[in-house]
């Protein structure tokens, strides 16, 4: 049952499928005006279009309207292209007559950097809020429906383009205008749509993902993104392409931190941490790449290609050295290639009578070039671990005749690799024609390839996680102290301890006598720490003695701890002294809660102490996580071997590891207001069926 | 003062400038043979050709030779297309009328697999060694010099290929003659030769890249290699490379264990250790690619850029989102962005006048297409902290020509990525025939330029450390026993002090009371170890006792150890017992040294336990090794912050650590005829000042 569409997702179609445009600062001249005005009257026949200009009568030999408000017709969408001061006006004129959408081409907003700019481009977003112009921009190129053949853009219509169920969306106009088109169209990949979305003052680029994931005729999602504006609003994207099945395929700036600061300066926006931003991509099943052409052609097999249902890939080529390559590429990505049936093998090696190889890949030397080709990539189609074929040979017409024949009547992905050049070219136009997903780079294909099993296997999983997901436990919290605080460890295991977090026994005391009692009630030996809010890190204030045998150095510590307190913060006087068990055996793991300020709580998890100071060897999600996501985590620490019995050492309890993980994840939803950041460190995971304890924790509290 | 060649390397001059060939398998017929003769007769007015086959009096009008000894002269190249079987008649005739080299382009040897075939191989290598005919093949296309225009190949001449500064070394043939070959065409990138080697039963791609860096024209060696037969031979092409200033890519197999595996079953070679590999090329300057196109871009790049006196790099485009993917990949690749001086920060400023931004990457918008791009392009390029300029915008003829002329008038490398389409076909072609080092990848450039300055950087390391290198210490070891032997403990230790190992003060005993007294001598608490031949994992026989504190738990630990030894290993009855100092403090090291399959002695470095165990953080180098190549492998490990002094430990003696590493490196080389393979484990590396010690150490040797 389909929902009624929001106002906003309403002014994005007319904006991309306007009846009727007006140009504000419209002129013949070739700058992005007369551009803008030029590539709108392209498509003249299918909407009426209003030039304005006080300084004109008319332009092009069309009337020309001093001002919106003189308009006999409300227009869908204005293209505002004037100086960056003169933008707001023309804005209050669409208010006035309730236009729905604006195209900002004009720059001079937050992208110069400094403050005054800065404001007004606020100014822009807080009117485009309220008044309901919803606005593309300020300081992009425009938008583009090749479906249509609508061009809303200072970019010139480009005919080459041809309509295609990808929609492009990109920060960057001269990106997206620039090599993500030229590029799609000589490789024959079309687009449904281009989108700019240049500063992001109003409208998102995640806003108009949600609008494309309700076209029928969209299957993919391709963008450029320099960083999000709001990182939760793209994850509710990605979820929806996860329920809908289309791929979000994403080329990101900001792996490396020269990278992250060009962004940043740039677009003038924070950009965020881009370890978390891969969470979110493994997460949500959002493929990344690197580079333009990755891009169209990922996009282009997520498009074309049906879901597998093995992961193997059969390889046949007329080279050994070309499909050794492919197989290296292939196994990088984590792609395996099963071995042949007998049936494959036999059938193949009949064929091939001595001149080349049966096995995968398949090595056929001359045998690419005949008749034969078809037969053994039908042996190898039927492979029952193959989940995909990959044809790697220069791609002459006869071949590309048996490839498209054997895609046709399979039901598998089948894909092209060409290793050919100029001569190839009518084999590979119709290959292209008949959207055979083509590369010409073995890495980019295999990486494609690898993206293309994850997003699958992602949606399968997605889909069982669905039903069993229960992002919240709706724990009520006890009352806390409003405003933000620091919680001492006992109260952050206290917490913890709603959301069924197992900790250390301990017991609070107030006088050295209380400690030596709590001691022989929790057995030695134990360990003394200083409870206070005005000491966060308590073994740098050396307020924590470990391993005490008996009463005399319980006694010694505890006068120790609370010198030293006293010393090290006086506010700490009179704070009590917590009396620990301590836990011998375990993996000491880290746990910890922290608050991303793009994508809100992420879960970390790493093994503690010199793994994750040394080797950042941690893994993280956003929250909330799925079960899946936790068992996910563990894998991708390299050092979880240490939890599944490394060196004759017992299997830790991983499950109850998992219950801490998924219980942190739901305090995280519960406490949402309270945006709480928290660390248990150590986590102490006992041998298998034994548990888990936290030895130490603390936590954060915002208002 | 230039050498005398060698027989091999004018063999293989004979075989790429031949002044006569005959085609031994000549034929009309469009097969490899037909080819191979056609190929060669497209120069025919550089050289005679004689057709043989005893089938036939005449071949395309010419006169056919029924035997090679038949011929009125002795060819400088004999082509050799006949079925396996008949190859190695053909080349004793070679022999017979000493015929200096040819190429069998014959399949049906050790490809195949099998024993049968691989003798065959293993004769042809034979008969090449002993009569002097040198032969490239079998399994292989053949060699084209495209200088000259003589293809001697079954590949036809691609004419649209120019000459160039590149020579291509490649296993596989349909790989050279296809992809590295159209596409080099398609993007102007001119070859030298194109060499496939095919099986390599005699020469090697070494033995080629040997004789082509010998060739003056001759820039760049660009190779696909699927495994390398020697590669002590490759490392000292590798050398004479650095000597001469020449840089050598590769396209090699074997990332992944499919591609490793693909690979193996393909060439019948034991593709040997991927990693360690990747250590020579490290060591030895060479730049490791991973596809056709980053072959063909870096390898131009390597040819006609300069080499860069700084390694930051300037960048400026139309775009902002195109150049801060840009600036993201160069910084993936370990290259920084300098910021601007005030200098070129404010004359770009005047000259955009808020249209754009003077910083470093430059975002200048629409003045990228105006006459003033080249008054910026000029203040990047005498940015004093830019080792390289590169330009990023479409490439329309007009910044074409600003961008050669800048760079006919710079000493910098000028590196040109292409944001176009096919509207910007003739200033690219300007830019191709100029041999500005073009990109269409912003990944692609950067991954060039990264290893580029990486190449040029180890080049100036590799003429510092050449005089400073002794790779030998010219020690003489006692005498041991010959054939393939275990070293104990302590027999290892006293051979490492022969090369300035410092070890743990050790007393061997032979019963408790000796136990006892070389315990009181060096001082409590001690360690206790059987020391036998016939254990080689101590602590896993369960002879070693750490921390003992006072005779009675000497006595004890002697009992037991002799027991459990005898339990384990019968043999050991009699050993004496290592009675041993503990160490304290410090980082433990692991040290090894192995012998590679290809490479012979590899020096191997990593934190001790675990850290090595679980993380595999380790680096590798081929010996002998330069102290350079020592700080670098501590450089690689990431684990070696904890020597640098992590957590308020004080900084471990990283210089005593290196002295190790290099005495490691001498062994190896005062020892190579027996092969040695040890490991250190623990070596503890104490606090800076204090040295270092072996804890643990095993040698094994070989006859």
């Amino acid at each position: 049952m389909a929902q009624a569409p929001s106002a906003k997702l309403q002014s994005i179609d007319r904006m991309l499928n306007p009846r009727s445009v007006a140009v504000v600062g419209a002129t013949e001249r070739p700058q992005y005006g007369g551009r803008f005005l030029r590539s709108v009257l392209a498509s003249q026949d299918k909407l009426r279009v209003y030039p304005i200009n006080p300084r004109y009568q008319d332009v092009l030999g069309m009337k020309c309207y001093p001002r919106l408000t003189d308009l006999p017709e409300t227009p869908d969408l204005v293209g505002v292209i004037v100086p960056a001061e003169a933008v707001m006006p023309v804005l209050e004129d669409c208010a006035k007559i309730k236009v729905p959408s604006a195209i900002v081409i004009s720059a001079g907003f937050s992208e110069r950097g400094d403050t005054a700019h800065q404001q007004q481009q606020a100014k822009l977003k807080e009117f485009a809020a309220q008044s309901g112009v919803r606005v593309c921009g300020p300081n992009c190129l425009g938008v583009a429906n090749i479906r249509t053949g609508v061009w809303a853009s200072s970019s010139a219509p480009y005919t080459d383009l041809k309509p295609g169920p990808i929609a492009l969306v990109s920060h960057s106009g001269a990106t997206a205008f620039g090599p993500l088109m030229t590029r799609a169209a000589d490789m024959g990949v079309g687009y449904s749509h281009i989108i700019s979305t240049g500063n992001e003052a109003d409208l998102e680029s995640s806003d108009f993902i949600d609008y494309l994931l309700d076209d029928p005729d969209v299957k993919v999602i391709a963008c450029f993104i320099e960083g999000f504006k709001d990182g939760r609003k793209f994850i509710a994207a990605a979820k929806k392409a996860l329920d809908v099945g289309k791929a979000i395929v994403l080329l990101k700036v900001g792996r490396s931190e020269t990278g992250a600061k060009a962004a940043m300066s740039h677009t003038a926006a924070l950009t965020g941490s881009d370890a978390v931003h891969d969470a979110v991509f493994k997460q949500y099943g959002v493929l990344r790449v690197d580079d333009y052409d990755d891009l169209i052609q990922a996009s282009n097999l997520l498009a074309y290609a049906p879901a597998p249902s093995k992961v193997g890939v059969a390889v046949v080529s007329h080279s050994g050295g070309v499909s050794s390559l492919i197989a290296d590429h292939l196994g990088l990505n984590g792609l395996s290639l099963p071995p042949l049936t007998r049936t494959a093998e036999e059938g193949i090696n009949k064929i091939l009578n001595g001149f080349g190889w049966a096995s995968n890949p398949a090595d056929i030397t001359g045998y690419a070039n005949r008749p034969e080709l078809d037969a053994i990539m039908r042996l190898l189609e039927q492979e029952p671990e193959a989940g995909a074929v990959v044809v790697a040979t220069a791609g002459r017409a006869s071949q590309a005749q048996q490839v498209i024949k054997l895609r046709d009547e399979s039901s598998k992905p089948i894909i092209f690799m060409t290793t050919g050049g100029e001569e190839t070219e009518e084999g590979l136009a119709q290959l292209r024609q008949a959207h055979i997903p083509l590369f010409d780079s073995p890495r980019r294909m295999a990486g494609a390839m690898g993206g293309f099993f994850t997003y699958h296997r992602r949606r399968k999983l997605w889909r069982q996680a669905k039903a069993a997901v229960k992002s919240s436990k709706g724990v009520v919290a006890p009352d806390f102290k409003s405003g933000p605080h620091f919680l001492t460890e006992h109260a952050s295991k206290t917490l913890l301890a709603h959301w069924g977090v197992p900790s250390t026994r301990e017991i609070r005391a107030s006088n050295a006598d209380e400690a030596v009692n709590a001691a022989k009630t929790l057995g030695y030996p134990v360990a003394l720490k200083l409870e206070s809010e005005h000491i966060l890190h308590k073994t740098e204030a050396g307020v924590v003695r470990l391993g005490l045998q008996n009463a005399n150095q319980v006694k010694q510590a505890y006068a120790e701890i609370v010198a030293y307190g006293i010393k090290f913060a006086p506010n700490s006087k009179g704070s009590p002294v917590l009396v620990q068990e301590m836990v011998n055996g375990g993996v000491e793991v880290i746990v910890g809660l922290s608050q991303d300020s793009h994508f809100g709580p992420v879960l970390l998890v790493g093994l503690g102490g010199i793994f994750v100071e040394v080797f950042k060897d941690t893994a993280m999600r956003v929250c909330p996580i799925t079960e899946n996501d936790a068992r996910e985590m563990l894998e991708e620490i390299r050092g979880a071997k240490l939890l599944k019995g490394f060196r004759g050492k017992p299997p830790a309890d991983i499950d109850a590891l998992i219950k801490v993980m998924l219980a942190l994840s739901h305090l995280s939803q519960d406490l949402a207001a309270r945006r709480p950041e928290l660390d248990i460190n150590p986590l102490v995971v006992l041998p298998k069926g034994q548990g888990v304890k936290a030895v130490d924790a603390r936590i954060n509290l915002h208002e």
